[in-house]
């Protein structure tokens, strides 16, 4: 028996080392080769909003892990949340309090490390225990703080933690703080994520900042996409929800990098009203605010795909001549979540069949003899089979490009769509599969 | 100009020398470590049914590459086929020619190394071509000649080159050559799959005998699970048809190695009749075929799976507790399909959050308090949160296993399914990107 305990300690010792040396792995991955050449971009203050981070030590240690965004009075705010069946704590906490759609000064914290997922009722408990915290602290209302937790599935969150550092939250929030708050939700993220746009109505200028974090919509133990995004625009809340709702299908969902769904994905736009422009609510207006926050989500949907999970290929995968475009989108997806197109692209292979057997099994309206499909601007394949124009060497050479598009074109019909994935490499599997050898 | 094309020769032999080694190396993979220790089964011989083998040289070299199987007067073939809407030529023609239900004597010709597939109008000629030759040399009808490529995806088909050898093919037939013809339909397969049940109706046996082809569904430029299925039973082509549709839901369509489905899968069954037993028809005669059928199909399935391009683990996923069978058959394969449960498995890794993740977005309904996961015999979470008897130590030395079970119970109705699939490894990604590295 003796024996029995001390091999039993010895394990564990190892099991404490290997979690060790796997934070110390994931703390120095190497930027992503294909992140954005100019860095974290400025991002205009959006007035109203003030942001504070801090180390509460949830998992990682050493590192900010936790943010807060406050929302000056009379801010509405907005959301989608994954269509998972097993949504986390805060997803569902999130959503009732957006059930009612009311505007009031409000808050937003996200803690990374630990997802809350999978926590039985002691999950929900947490989420209130931290929103009852930042309210008290913020002197606002419980129903009015939002809150995301990313990282660990199935280990319940230590929400003591981040209630201790509640105060130090609130007695720090500064307006230019917006890229700590970026780089505090990080999981595997390689680089933090931000994106904006700017517009004027009738001279009054609108600004537009977001923040995101994701490696793909998965991470060892983790699974998260998470996006946060500011506006001063005055806009009502139910007009806010339409346009991201809207918006969400041409970007954050139209990318993939493992087709794999998060049980904590989060979209939270908030507009304080701060701008001296006039209320979004003419057609002109609507349509200026939809492009700009459209401009902003597509961005931060891209980098997000730029951090995939051993990603060295950016692809771009341009659908016309569908059906309809919900067809186009599930051509595009099938795609997109091919392993074997996925592992051609790796391979620098212009492997176009593995593009032919996807859009087969897409399950859209498609007819072989009327399909024809593009690398970039090499026409492959036409009339049902390869053109004969075709250059094996020129789509080779195409393929050694970092940024690639792959264009299908399934001339039956008017519906058009555009995905965005990465490549499956053995960086992704060694990420994900080699934690225990 | 004069370097330029120099260049280009040297690329030309660059890729020409790729080319062999790509052969040289798909030639030499070793078996997999899942295959069946006791090799190729002996297989019953099915009386009415002969086999023949030959070198084409469709594309490989010094291998048997081209096999065909010769069915006596009065046998009923029956099939199902892939669902792509790019299906290749020969199961166009296959469909076609099964469409009337006919009965007679007939033949089924498969050749490897090109699938016929995306290969516009001289694709169906190819068929054409080859059926007729088949039908002349057997002195049958060129409507009972059924077809199956399996290969390169977009190059025409040498059909000639296997129009050449029907004589030869006509001219070896043997009852006992079905390993053969299990050998010749391989293409990056590393070992040759088999499998066959009997039983007796009021003492006189029935015998079946089935092989399959299948890395996967898929393999580099190549894709396809192709099975053949012989039996010596009297029954007639309607209920056959109708039995194996029943049964490829349990089989053939609960496998997945990597989500991918081929432009060329085909299931043919033929029944010859020479059997002394009576015609299957009673409800015991029914529900005894079809069991026996089940078991052999169940097994190819299986094999076919064990096969997996980089498999080192075969994974028996149970679903229970379902609102019906469809959506347990949806949590299944979400489970099989996830790249995150698979890497998982490949690192030994029981990552049952990746489980309650994949569950959610399966699509089927589900209430996360209600779930209970087991890998083996160990319950590792129930009631919405990780078991309070769960050993991480314990499950962590159960996934060492090489044949693992995942079983989950979504507790809120009684459909079940098990779906059969295996890990995804760097092996994996090697045989699928690294071509042109």
């Amino acid at each position: 028996m003796r024996k029995k305990s001390k091999i039993n300690k010895l394990r564990k010792k190892i099991s404490r080392l290997k979690k060790k040396l796997k934070e110390k792995t994931e703390s120095t991955n190497p930027v992503s080769p294909l992140a954005p050449a100019q860095g974290f971009p400025d991002l205009p203050i959006i007035s109203g909003v003030s942001f504070a981070t801090v180390k509460a030590g949830v998992k990682y240690s050493g590192r900010q892990d936790v943010m807060l965004a406050s929302l000056c009075e009379g801010a509405v705010v907005a959301g989608v949340f994954t269509k998972s069946e097993t949504r986390a704590a805060p997803v569902i906490d999130c959503q009732n309090k957006l059930a009612n759609g009311s505007s009031g000064a409000a808050a937003i914290l996200v803690n990374s490390g630990n997802a809350n997922a999978f926590t039985g009722k002691g999950g929900a408990a947490a989420v209130e225990n931290i929103s009852s915290a930042v309210a008290l602290a913020l002197k606002i209302s419980k129903n009015r703080v939002f809150t995301s937790s990313t990282g660990v599935i199935g280990e319940a969150l230590p929400w003591e933690k981040i209630v201790d550092k509640v105060a130090d939250l609130a007695n720090g929030l500064k307006e230019d703080e917006i890229r700590s708050a970026a780089k505090a939700i990080m999981t595997t993220d390689t680089f933090p994520k931000g994106a904006s746009a700017s517009f004027d109505i009738s001279g009054q200028s609108i600004n537009i900042s977001g923040i995101a974090k994701g490696s793909g919509m998965i991470a060892p133990d983790m699974a998260t996409m998470l996006v946060y995004i500011f506006t001063d625009a005055k806009i009502e809340q139910a007009v806010l929800q339409n346009i991201l709702n809207d918006l969400v299908k041409s970007t954050f969902n139209s990318i993939t990098v493992d087709s794999d769904t998060s049980t904590s994905d989060t979209v939270l736009i908030a507009a304080t009203g701060k701008s001296a422009a006039k209320e979004i609510g003419s057609q002109s207006s609507l349509e200026a605010f939809s492009s700009a926050l459209e401009s902003v989500m597509k961005d931060l949907a891209q980098q997000i795909v730029r951090d995939g999970e051993g990603a060295t290929k950016f692809i771009e995968i341009n659908v016309s001549g569908a059906r309809s475009n919900t067809d186009a989108h599930r051509v595009g997806m099938a795609i997109a979540n091919s392993p074997l197109v996925k592992t051609a692209v790796a391979g620098e292979d212009p492997n176009w069949g593995r593009v032919v057997m996807a859009v087969g099994k897409s399950g859209a309206k498609a007819d072989r003899d009327l399909l024809a499909i593009s690398f970039g601007e090499i026409l492959v394949a036409e009339k049902g089979m390869v053109s004969s124009h075709y250059n094996e060497e020129a789509a080779a050479r195409y393929m050694k490009n970092s940024d690639l598009a792959i264009s299908v074109d399934l001339g039956i019909g008017a519906g058009s769509a555009t995905i965005w994935t990465c490549d499956l490499t053995h960086g992704y599997i060694s990420i994900n599969a080699d934690y225990r050898s």
